[in-house]
């Protein structure tokens, strides 16, 4: 049986295969091992489990980053990319995000179209 | 063309038929034409587009509600239910709830677990 | 010139008589010098300066208070109270409480209209 | 008598009469019917409500969108805007921000002063 | 070297020895593997980290779930519990609870002194 | 016996001995009284309390900000400046918004890590 860190980086490896040494250059020296512990913890122990498929939880995962409001902007951003690599169709995304207006609020929700909107045209203007 | 709010009377009745009268039975007098704005925002400008199928807004949103906190507890109990009136298992619900322990903190899907637990015991004691 | 602490006081004095003593015998031996603290920062340093009616700053407050979700409930009954007291009707605080479902959410608001429904009950009991 | 949507728009005029057309061109492409619906939903469904005046309902606004902390920072600017059309004084407004110290913390509050600062200096440097 | 999970366990006997079982008693039925998947991150990949002793952790966690607001009161409730058995004095717990008044807002500072009081209230009543 | 707003003004002479000039410049035409109600208040009525140290007390304020989110960015970097005066290590300080990850959720604490290494980084362009 792997363990939770192996089944954390075979996620990690669908969603965006750079993800632990990008984090590991930016944070391992201010906190020690914190690529390792994120990539167990966030994809290991949750994103591995069965009884939810990959893209479902990725849309939850940005309906709730929405509804928690624009400081958590960054993270909202690389879960939108992320749902992207997991199947999702932008308009599944903004769909998920439009919908918590009726949950968070609209600025929590407008907030979290302008970062769909700004991600989805980087990625037009990189093809 | 139906209006938003014949709209979301569609989706209330796949959802929870009783909805519409119920809220209007506990806040129409105190907020005069509360249920109908309720029914024609929520589920006919959100749940009533296309682009992202019903149960995965129902999950969208459990995980919203989860991530926002307990205080949210009594409309998270609504949407658990009404997950599972659009077809999502139990597991698929508990799934949503844990993975927020990742975006809101252990404390807020600790919460939802134990609003989740609690449903279910409910509709097992009802069957 | 008339110091924070007796400002603060003369609005209590309007709000609710009975405040500072009920909150020194309910805090003040947790943390020494409790209710002079609060009236003197809450009532002293913001409700009693000029530039906006005590009214109006009591709707403010159940506002936000309402927005910021049903965690905050206690404090939202107090508020409603001294909103009244302060000489806003039962609907102007509705609409207060209601409007928030615009910016802080469907559950927030209605949390908050039922902290106000069941204040409204006490005091209809209590006549 | 009139729809929510109309509703909303005569209330929209007062505030901002551009608001409709400058929501549609940003948003309308991303989320088919957003500018409508918002007008329908926000101003149609609430602040065209009978029972608290508009200056008072921009108020409330304004301090809950500051208790809600600063990542409402571009819909706490707009909605300062939209209480001076609505008859605010600038005193006004920066009351009913400050005192969210109170509510939501120090650091929300002197963020909402911050948008509120800069604001007035735009509208300065304009005249 | 020891793993997470194994640091987390000699974190959780000297707070509370029995956590893990009450854990997987109440949620593994529900989340497989959930008290060892808590236990291994909060215990194991923080808790148990050098750089910082444990009983300013516990007041730093005690801080930040008051600031957080009362949706929080068991995880505040059992983490002041866990403060005492990591050898912070009630005053010291009363005090990090307190400050945050300033940075939550009064509301989230009274309803966590309400929390440490009826716990202390329990202990005095067992003892 | 000292006032209030003197004993604040010892506390932040430890902390950052400019702060209320800093404060009276930028915040009081706008808040009359701004800058002098803040050290009173925050300090004076919070840190100057006895039951527990300053450097906890500021430790207890950085978890606490790091927990709220990124919208209080700008405190949390004063805050953890306050915490260096108050005799708190960068690991310890580190260790303080890491935690938060458990509670706040890993966006939150992330955001906090990225405060502390920009401000890190000043400092040591500073020296």
């Amino acid at each position: 049986m792997t363990s939770a860190l192996e089944r954390g980086r075979d996620i990690v490896r669908t969603l965006n295969p750079a993800l632990e040494q990008v984090l590991a250059e930016r944070y391992d020296d201010l906190v020690d091992g914190f690529s390792e512990s994120l990539v167990e913890w966030a994809y290991g122990r949750h994103y591995a489990r069965p009884g939810l498929d990959l893209k479902t939880r990725q849309l939850c995962t940005v309906a709730a980053l929405t509804a928690l409001g624009g400081q958590t902007g960054p993270q909202l951003k690389a879960n939108i990319a992320h749902s992207l690599a997991a199947g999702a169709s932008r308009e599944e995304i903004v769909e998920a995000i439009w919908q918590m207006a009726v949950y968070g609020g609209l600025p929590a929700a407008i907030n979290g179209l302008n970062v769909a909107r700004d991600l989805f045209a980087d990625l037009d203007r990189e093809t």
